[in-house]
C-alpha cells in the first residue's frame, strides 16, 4: 500500500447471491464511490456478468473520473483458481460452473482484474483497514448462513492446497452431533449458522414463555414476519434484556469458542475478528466466545487470545476486493 | 540445499527426555556418523547440556572429520524462542525453565546454532528427505505419550505467533469428551496418546477373553512386563492377528482422523505424514485414519486426501535439525 502522496485508485466488486456492490476505493481505505445493483442470479452467469459490467460502467460515468484505476478487485463466492481467474461452482449462484470472470472484465475494461473468495477478501479488508490492522496472522469469520473464514498469516491469504483454506465452518466440535449439510457430524456450522440457530430457538422457545420471541413478528420486520425469527430479531429481544434470546447468543458464542479453540492449536493464531448477522448482536455473543476459548486452548496461549468485532460491516468485501490492487 | 556437487554437512541434535541423539549429516540426505547417550535429565539443565557437549564431541573425533561443518541444529521439547535461541519449559526436562542453548553450543563449538521444537525438527526432517518431498503443504504428526505435530506450508515451517503452533494433539472432538491433561474436553491426545490407549485397552480387554492382550507380559518385553501392556503389545498382537488389538488401533486411527479432519477444512491442507509408537502398527491404524478423515471433510477435498507414514522413523529428527544448515 502507497503513502498518502501517492494514493491509488481501484474498482472493488463484492459479488453476492443477491446483491452486486461495486465501489471505487483509494488505498488508505476511503470509499470514494459506492453502489449495488441486484444480482438476478436466477437469470444465469451471462446476466450477472452484464451487471457487474454495468455496476462498473456506472461508478466510472457517475461524473468525469481522473484519477487512474488500477485494477478490478472481484470478491466472489465458491472456490476461485487464482491462475484463470476462474469461478468456480459457487454455492449461491445458479447454473455458475466455471465461469471466466477475469477474461470477461479484462476484456471490457481494459484492466487487471484480480479475484478472491468473498470470505478471503472481507478478512483482507479487515487486515488492511479494520480490526485486523497490525496484527501479522489473524483468521476473519463471518457468521450468516454459513459460516465462512479468512485466514491471515503473515499479513497474506492463506489460500492452502486448492484455495479451500478457511472452510472453519466445517470444523466439528462433536464427532456425535448434528449433521451438517456438508454431511459431517457436530460442523460448528450447525450450532451457529443462521438457519441452525432459528431453528433450535424456535424450538425452545415454549419452554420460556416469557420470552419476546414467542411473539409473533416480533421487531416489526419483514423477515420477522415472514418466516417467523429472523437472526435479527434474537439480537433485538437480547438488546432489550430477554433472557432467552441472551442465552441463545451467549451459548453460539460458546459453541464458535470450542471451534476457534481448535483452530488456535492448531495454528498458535490467537486473534479472531468476527462479523456477519449474528455478531452485530455483540455482547451475549462475544462475552460467549470468550469464555469459552479460554477454555479451550493451551495456557500458554489464554493471555493472548483477543476477539475483536469486525469494523467494516458491509464494507468489508469491496474494500479487501479492491486492495488486492493496492 | 545444494546440490550433489557441493555437498554440506552439520550436525543434528534430537534433544529427547531419555535420550540425546547426534549425528552428521550431509544435505543429501545421508547420516554420515550418528551416536546416542542418555540424557540423564534428573541430574539439571547444566549436566543435559554438558551431555550434549559430550555427544558432539565424540562425533567430531571420532577420526579427522576434515569437512568444515556449516552449523548444529538442534531439535528440543517444549516452546523455542527462535530469536534468543532459548528452549523454554519442555514438559520432560525437570529444572529447564529457560535455558540458552544455543549461545551455550555456539561459546563451545564456535559454529551457528539453530534450535527448532522437536515436532517441527522431524517435520523438517520428512520435508528435505522422507515423505513430504515434492509437497508444498502438510502435517507431520508424531504419536507418543502426547500427539505432537510440525506443519510445513509453502515448505517451510509455520510456527504461529508464538511458536505454538502444531499443537494438534489439542484439538477436541467432542466438547464432552475426556478430560484431557490440559484441562480441555476431548483433545485427540485423550484419545491416542499412548497412556490413554493403553488404559482404555486394559479396560476393555476382559470383554475380549480371546484376545492376546490378556495374556500378562504378551510379547515378553521389558515395558509389558513392567506396566502390564505397551503400545508396541498391542502393534504385535493385532499384526498376529487378534481382533481386539485390530479394533483398538482402527478405533484409534478413526478417531485421529476426525481431529485431522478438522485441521484439513481450516487449511485445505490434505496430506497427513504419521510417525511414532503405534504408527508402526500399520495397517489397522492407517486404515482407520483414512475411513474416518474422508468422512470429516468437505467434498471437494475428499480425493486429495493423503495419509502417509513417516519414512525416516527416530533419524527425522536430528535429519531435520541438520537441515537447518542446508
Amino acid at each position: 500500500m502507497k503513502s498518502k502522496n501517492n494514493l491509488l485508485y481501484s474498482i472493488g466488486v463484492d459479488l453476492g447471491g443477491t446483491n452486486i456492490k461495486a465501489a471505487i476505493c483509494r488505498s488508505d481505505g476511503k470509499i470514494f464511490r459506492v453502489l449495488s445493483l441486484p444480482t438476478e442470479a436466477d437469470r444465469g452467469p451471462a446476466h450477472v456478468v452484464a451487471q457487474i459490467h454495468s455496476a462498473i460502467e456506472r461508478l466510472l460515468s457517475k461524473k468525469n473520473f481522473l484519477a487512474p484505476i488500477t485494477g478490478i478487485g472481484v470478491g466472489a463466492p465458491g472456490s476461485i483458481d487464482h491462475e484463470k481467474g476462474l469461478v468456480l461452482h459457487p454455492p449461491n449462484l445458479p447454473g455458475w460452473k466455471k465461469v471466466k470472470l477475469a477474461q470477461e472484465l479484462s476484456k471490457r475494461w481494459n484492466l487487471r482484474v484480480n479475484i478472491e473468495n468473498d470470505a478471503n477478501a472481507a478478512a483482507l479488508g479487515e487486515a488492511y483497514f479494520g480490526s485486523g490492522k497490525n496484527r501479522a496472522h489473524f483468521i476473519a469469520i463471518t457468521i450468516g448462513t454459513g459460516i465462512g473464514s479468512g485466514i491471515i498469516l503473515d499479513g497474506n491469504i492463506f489460500h492452502g492446497e486448492k484455495g479451500f483454506a478457511g472452510e472453519l465452518g466445517h470444523i466439528s466440535i462433536d464427532y456425535n452431533g448434528p449433521k451438517c449439510n456438508c454431511g459431517k457430524r457436530g460442523c460448528i456450522e450447525a450450532y451457529v449458522g443462521n438457519s441452525y440457530l432459528i431453528a433450535k430457538a424456535l424450538d425452545e422457545r415454549s419452554s420460556h414463555p416469557d420470552s419476546l420471541l414467542n411473539r409473533k413478528a416480533f421487531g416489526k420486520t419483514q423477515r420477522a414476519a415472514n418466516r417467523e425469527m429472523s437472526v435479527r430479531d434474537i439480537s433485538l429481544a437480547a438488546k432489550r434484556g430477554d433472557v432467552f434470546a441472551t442465552h441463545v447468543l451467549y451459548r453460539a458464542g460458546e459453541y464458535l469458542g470450542m471451534a476457534l479453540g481448535n483452530a488456535a492449536v492448531l495454528l498458535d493464531v490467537t486473534t479472531f475478528i468476527i462479523g456477519g448477522g449474528i455478531a452485530a448482536a455483540g455482547k451475549p455473543l462475544f462475552d460467549g466466545i470468550n469464555a469459552s476459548i479460554r477454555r479451550n486452548v493451551i495456557k500458554p496461549m489464554r493471555a493472548r487470545i483477543e476477539i475483536l468485532p469486525a469494523q467494516l460491516g458491509n464494507n468489508a468485501g469491496v474494500l479487501g476486493a479492491a486492495s488486492l490492487f493496492f
